[in-house]
């Protein structure tokens, strides 16, 4: 299943023929989390490969309208499709006010259990936990209260066998999974095989990054250390950098420069101003900086796979 | 400029790859009435030949997100775009709650003066005029408070110039206005020639009439009749009249039948159920009982000039 995000929306403010409002869905062995739903996310999500009642859970950054207008549509969609799964959305204070507004004057009942939990403006904390991901939120640096979140993927217990190796016995099931909780094995003529020899220490594990919408802010770097991947606000590029600050947006070398600072894997610039017909020259002055850097399009799929094993 | 409209979105509940949801721009002598403003509502503007600025005031008929969950994207990129000009919206009691909230937790103020006027369930009342159109609303029967709406033009003072006689003869420019003000032409010979001989009466002014969502309802024809172009509610066919009436909707037999009763120039059959992949079996149906019907399709253009001139 791996770990892997869809992107539903990589444009800012407003929808363009190009680029839809902020959205993406994260996919963690099958887990799928939507962080922001812009307006038009429930048709983003039908182009994609995402099925709308498969979201387990939804993140929304901040309260600015990109962000967000895209949900109340989305979850009459999930009502109207006939979703009784409960769904738990986590947001800024005022969410909770919109949406009853919403479905109170429409004279709406959902036929699910809808719970919108308020974010804390505390230094990191959990705020989702179940046995496939760990999801933490912080604080970023926007014109209103706005979160990061970091989405971990839970330690795998079990050492990792090495198949080539492991090949030379015959290996029953219950020695297999022996083995792979540390015991050495037991040949039929008493020869002990240590377990170092047969297996090999679980990967690390894999962890995502979203900031957006943010300027840069160095505060930023312990809650994204060493992320395999980290999604970041690329509003503007370096020649708006003050028009950035005044905005609370990030831009392409400020981007750049936190991803080396905290020891990403790999930096994702999202969050285009449409003024950016072609983003090759952001790409490219991000790229100078931290050379592992890639764009945002709408309804790419990127996968931590190979991110991953490059850290092994 | 004409009267005219342009089909924003045609489908019912969700928006689908084929339809949007609701939403209409009429045109009248050039100023512009947005009729629902379903999610997605700003890009089919952007798609048509609309310019977002140029309307000049929004109709909501209910509080159904279908009907509105493109307005607070809407007023957002105006208000993101530069609008200053003020903007008025007419709807039901409610939206001015969910509106309030929504820029109240995005911390958003807009650069224009944003007026909603709560629509009140009295039997037909004009609600808006200006020197191009009178707008009415009136009640309708759906599953909330709904209201349908007609748009007329003003009413033309001045004569219409039969312009084969007026040849015949050399007119300046202030006999052409005295003669189409009624006054008859007086030849430099003493020739009086009677103004009945130079004009035709003003051609009837067109009425645009919206009735969705809503089910069948004879109380309806008193407001409708004999509009030039009726817009009905067609979630459904004939096979679920019963469904339609639990929901609240039309079938295409209502509809045909409503317009025939209210004995209306054209009907123009929207709010399709996404069951319904091809509306051909639909339209038929329709055009059974009432034979100058058609069917709306989302970024069509449908003129009322030819059918006014079938009036006369």
């Amino acid at each position: 299943m791996g770990f892997y995000l869809t992107v539903l929306g990589s444009g800012a403010s407003m929808p363009t023929g190009h680029r839809s409002c902020s959205g993406q869905v994260v996919n963690v062995e099958g887990f799928k989390i939507l962080i922001d739903a812009g307006e038009g996310v429930q048709n983003q999500i039908r182009r994609s490969h995402v099925k709308m009642q498969s979201i387990g859970t939804i993140l929304i950054s901040h309260l600015h309208g990109d962000h967000f207008f895209g949900l109340p549509g989305l979850i009459s969609s999930m009502h109207l499709c006939g979703r009784t799964e409960p769904l738990d959305i986590y947001a800024p204070k005022g969410l909770d006010e919109v949406i009853d507004a919403i479905f109170r004057v429409s004279d709406t009942q959902l036929n699910f259990q809808l719970t919108i939990h308020t974010l804390a403006p505390e230094t990191p904390q959990t705020i989702f936990e179940n046995s496939k991901c760990r999801i933490t939120s912080f604080p970023i640096y926007h014109s209103i209260e706005t979160y990061g979140f970091v989405i971990a993927e839970q330690p795998k217990n079990s050492l990792s066998l090495k198949r080539d190796v492991c090949k030379k016995y015959t290996l029953a099931n219950d020695d297999l999974l022996r083995v792979k909780q540390g015991a050495d094995l037991t040949l039929p003529d008493g020869t002990v095989v240590p377990n170092s020899q047969l297996t090999q220490p679980p990967k690390p594990i894999r962890r995502y990054a979203y900031c957006c919408d943010t300027t840069y802010n160095e505060n930023l770097i312990p809650a994204i250390k060493g992320v395999d991947l980290l999604c970041f606000d690329c509003t503007f590029d370096s020649k708006n950098t003050e028009l950035a600050l005044s905005k609370g947006h990030g831009t392409t070398v400020q981007a750049a420069t936190l991803a080396k600072q905290a020891e990403v894997s790999q930096l994702l610039l999202t969050h285009f101003s449409a003024r950016f017909k072609d983003i090759t020259p952001l790409l490219d002055e991000a790229q100078a900086i931290f050379p592992n850097t890639i764009a945002a399009t709408d309804l790419a799929v990127i996968d931590l796979q190979n991110l991953a094993q490059s850290n092994d």
